[in-house]
């Protein structure tokens, strides 16, 4: 049993409000030293056997059909360790 | 200039249907071998000076302030390699 994790984010050329907003609010809020905040999507797949090479490969088709809209996102996908 | 992420998890007694819905159509599309999916949320911070303890306690504050839930979800944050 493995875990793997798909690490969603828009491309860099997609504007991102929600991460703006939250940038914005943070001088307000005394936190400095931020330039900018982006805000993305994290999924974490239990496997049911180990997460070798076809497993991820599985992995990146899911992701590439269901948890993914590759127009305007990137993902990558990794090993979780324990 | 560093990037530091913070990973956001609903916690292991909430349910997420949101990856509940998506761990069940898997079999539907012949992807075989996950046992279950969850869901959550990803935050990339560009920070203006270094990803010291200091910046990191304050990415902490700003996580637990603006970014999570405490009632429902976790949190961790990480500092993102090149």
């Amino acid at each position: 049993m493995a875990r793997v994790v798909v690490d969603v984010m828009l491309k860099p050329e997609i504007l991102d409000p929600q991460g703006r907003a939250i940038a914005r609010k943070l001088p307000q809020m005394n936190f400095d030293g931020v330039i900018s905040v982006r805000q993305g999507k994290r999924f974490e797949l239990e496997l049911a056997g180990p997460a070798d090479e076809a497993a991820l490969e599985k992995v990146r088709q899911i992701a590439a059909t269901l948890l993914v809209n590759p127009v305007i996102e990137d993902f990558e996908v990794r090993v979780l360790g324990d």
